[in-house]
């Protein structure tokens, strides 16, 4: 019979997962003598909240993420990044360490208890789509596979909490139970394919919009690939950019309504057949709603929910319905000479470092070897005016948007593909939350290069209407200095030719960089500067 | 009619809380400016899980605390720190931001939020007394009413959530009912005082063991009046360390089982009548379920629980036992002349820092204007031999533990009583996760003394029969130069020449010192160093 934690580890590394992010304690001491036992690394963090960003980072790239943490002042600790991978859909197995089940019986105030011995799975029964105490051999291995099921499955942080005299307990093996999906009806399929093949072939400016879950679902080339047989501009929300290449002919931008490019919107706004995969109508991804979208000419397809027009699909698969399509010999051709490929906003500078010219520096870095993380605030808003280039080589927290993500992300990205360099653009405030895990990358020998917008102000806070006050602004350090300490090089950067010198200083290194840019509080990147006019429009109408 | 949010804060500040903690965002901005209006001082921290803790230790000094968050990624973020003051009896309130209500209505995918709008609030449930959306005007200042009042009665965290549209919103004010407490039967009291008088007169050997309610319920001075008029010894449990004047003749230190020092432990366990008063049976108070303590002579008294011997008392409070008591007619008194009083297990010495040198020096530079802090980990095992001079100078997480509590308290601690300079003694691990705070002490030019015990590992997990184990090695920096980056002073000390010198400097800076004490990792302080004998044992046996 299998022993219980061992047995996960064993699953969890045939799925790809090669490493664990936490911080070990007294009632996962035992968990992580088993995990260091597996096959699986520890990858011992600063603090709570980097290991869940990182396990995160790393499930969007591999397609599954492991953080190991202690009970209550760990897992407590790591809501906030747990909650984060639920509502952007990252797959995030959490296992904590806990109290053992004879010692629940025999006392009552262990140390970390909060209400009861249940208090961190309740709450994260709020943030994950299962949460389980694996208190029982007999149904535990039943428990652990339809967890990593609905990880997979649904792309949503599962919990496991282990008692600590369970980590070695044998445990009963259970037939394995498929998740509870909903199956295509073949029938369906054949009449919505049809449908929406009938739109395409009646439309003349029809458009792709594609979102997170193509890189979820791995649908990445066949994406591309209808892309290319129909011939039609493709553009993709701020969650999903770069699930479809940056540096494609036909990719036009990041669609955001009055937030994003004005050539991105026209062509979105004014298409009679737009065809969305994978992409979630939140308030970032339409511009904080000042997208004008119409249902008549939408195709809507995500693995929750299939619409055309007005109508839905209950029974039918995103990915079928995309290979489905993918396949089909009536899809029309358009001529894609036509297609302005995406524009950054952005210029060369000499002088003072702008945003803009951050950008534009940023972009002329950016390579086929390099994934990019940016942070929330205006670094988010910003990303609109990034171009990577290869596919899948760029993450941000574009629903969620929880400061902090950036440089633990980093870390997690890196080391899920280790052939990519991270390039990690965070706030200076997000920076002051998380930048200390830069101890982690250096002690794994990672070189991630993070650029800290150095502005001593909340940005995105002083857009909405607050330059004057206070509570927006923030103390300022030396970060190039703060990268000595912590053993990795540093840049003060004022200048676009000081920017292409630090960048070109930190492809070589070894270690990490931070890169120390110098804005002023009063400057802001191309996009949040029409979020901070679509603000004042609002506060005026 | 008064508005929502400046009422809250207008009686908020009426019970004495002058400062609020925490981070805004774009939920909270309007909640922002009312707090920026109000008489309270936003204090902007850098990361909420410090926010939080710095509540919680202004909570403990002043009676009542104020984190001020926004939704989902500030509220989420803060929840290990809320659990902790849960656990440890901490009446903090947290105010959070939220989407507005008519927002609500019309949009679902809102950024920030995760499973539904009711999300944080559902998770709050789980680590406060009273979680509640301020969304009805009507209902609003009763809700209000109703958790200041669980806060400051029950000394437990409370949440309200305040939805943006809702901040000025004018509401109704209602009638304010006191809270549901049990009222003291007078019959009852006068009983169970009669059989504690006559166990006290019986008794040879009575002891009193006072515990963290002493402090949360404000009997510090009722209590030294008692234990004066019965001349007995008084021991402290570890959460309740300095409720008792740690510098009085009769005080013998801390009672913690097989951990604490055997003195205290042999005049604890051997005593024919143990009065225990506002303490609680936790592992951590109990030397790790080491104590041997007999019903048959114990008196019990808490604000959730009276017992004497094997029978309840369950219509007494604390305070009205303690208050007859305390004027009692009849205490006798016994000659305090035989009691030692309490003795540290250090010593001076030259050449290397050790842990025990290090408390040797501290308890030679603490006087009547300081407030320790510790962190957990050894440091906090470490409070064993920390001998302060005042009553209610000291602070820790002796029961919830949660690393990282060290930094953001000496802040919070420091604006409750700024007659009172806060040292914090804490781990490197914890340094890692919110040292950076000292950034906020910086800007408020507050002057906390941080001890670093720079040993490189977990040093309460390596002790643990880890001594080998990889994962509980963590990255070593020179915390003395850190502290420069951030704007303070750093000493780098390795001798105890050098920590006086540091010591002496420290206490003449206007700016935050970090004194980087080299400690070898497999030096433990004294009380560790039963932990870990004790935890030997237990392996063995």
């Amino acid at each position: 019979m299998p022993q219980l934690a061992p047995h996960i580890f064993e699953l969890l590394h045939n799925q790809g997962v090669q490493h664990a992010f936490g911080i070990p304690g007294d009632f996962a001491l035992t968990l992580y003598d088993a995990l260091a036992e597996s096959k699986i690394k520890p990858i011992v963090m600063t603090h709570e909240p980097c290991a869940g960003f990182a396990a995160d980072a790393y499930a969007r790239i591999r397609g599954l993420g492991l953080a190991v943490v202690t009970y209550s002042v760990g897992g407590l600790n790591m809501v906030n990044a747990v909650a984060g991978a639920y509502a952007e859909k990252s797959p995030l197995v959490v296992l904590s360490g806990s109290p053992g089940v004879r010692e629940r019986r025999e006392r009552d105030l262990l140390h970390h208890k909060v209400k009861t011995f249940d208090t961190q799975r309740r709450v994260y029964e709020e943030v994950s789509l299962y949460a389980k105490t694996l208190d029982n051999p007999t149904t535990a291995d039943a428990d652990i596979h339809r967890a990593l099921d609905y990880a997979i499955t649904f792309k949503r942080p599962v919990y496991l909490e282990i008692p600590r005299d369970m980590v070695y307990a044998e445990i009963e093996e259970a037939e394995h139970q498929p998740p509870p999906i909903k199956r295509t009806d073949s029938d369906a399929l054949t009449e919505a394919i049809a449908e929406t093949l009938e739109m395409l072939n009646r439309a003349a400016s029809p458009v792709m919009l594609v979102g997170v879950e193509v890189h979820r679902f791995w649908l990445q080339e066949k994406i591309v690939m209808l892309a290319e047989k129909l011939g039609v501009p493709v553009c993709a929300t701020m969650l999903g950019k770069s699930v479809f290449p940056e540096g494609h002919p036909q990719y036009i931008g990041v669609y955001n309504g009055e937030v994003g490019h004005p050539y991105v919107r026209n062509i979105v706004e004014e298409s009679d057949c737009l065809l969305m995969l994978g992409a979630f109508m939140t308030d970032f991804n339409l511009g904080l709603f000042s997208a004008h979208l119409n249902p008549a000419s939408t195709i809507y397809v995500t693995s929750e929910r299939i619409a055309i027009k007005h109508h839905e699909y209950p029974n039918v698969r995103l990915e079928d319905f995309i290979t489905a399509l993918c396949s089909s010999k009536e899809l029309p051709h358009h001529n894609p000479s036509g297609i302005t490929p995406m524009k950054p906003r952005v210029a060369p500078a000499n002088g003072k470092m702008s945003m803009s010219s951050l950008l534009y520096e940023l972009n002329q870095f950016i390579d086929s070897n390099t994934v990019v993380v940016t942070d929330a605030g205006d670094v988010l808003f910003a990303a609109d005016d990034i171009q990577t280039q290869e596919g899948t080589s760029f993450l941000c927290p574009a629903f969620y948007a929880s400061m902090g993500f950036g440089v633990p992300s980093a870390i997690g990205a890196q080391l899920a593909d280790p052939f990519r360099r991270a390039i990690a653009l965070v706030g200076d405030g997000a920076f002051q939350m998380t930048g200390m895990e830069l101890l982690t990358a250096k002690r794994l020998e990672l070189n991630p290069i993070v650029i800290v917008v150095n502005n001593s102000s909340f940005a995105s806070l002083r857009m909405m209407g607050h330059q004057n006050a206070d509570f927006v602004n923030i103390s300022s350090i030396n970060y190039a200095e703060f990268a000595k300490i912590l053993g990795g090089q540093g840049f003060v950067i004022e200048t676009a030719q000081q920017l292409r010198q630090a960048f070109h200083l930190a492809r070589e290194s070894d270690t990490f960089s931070i890169l120390d840019v110098r804005i002023s509080p009063d400057d802001l990147s191309p996009a949040s500067q029409r979020v901070a006019y679509l603000f004042a429009k609002t506060l005026k109408g």
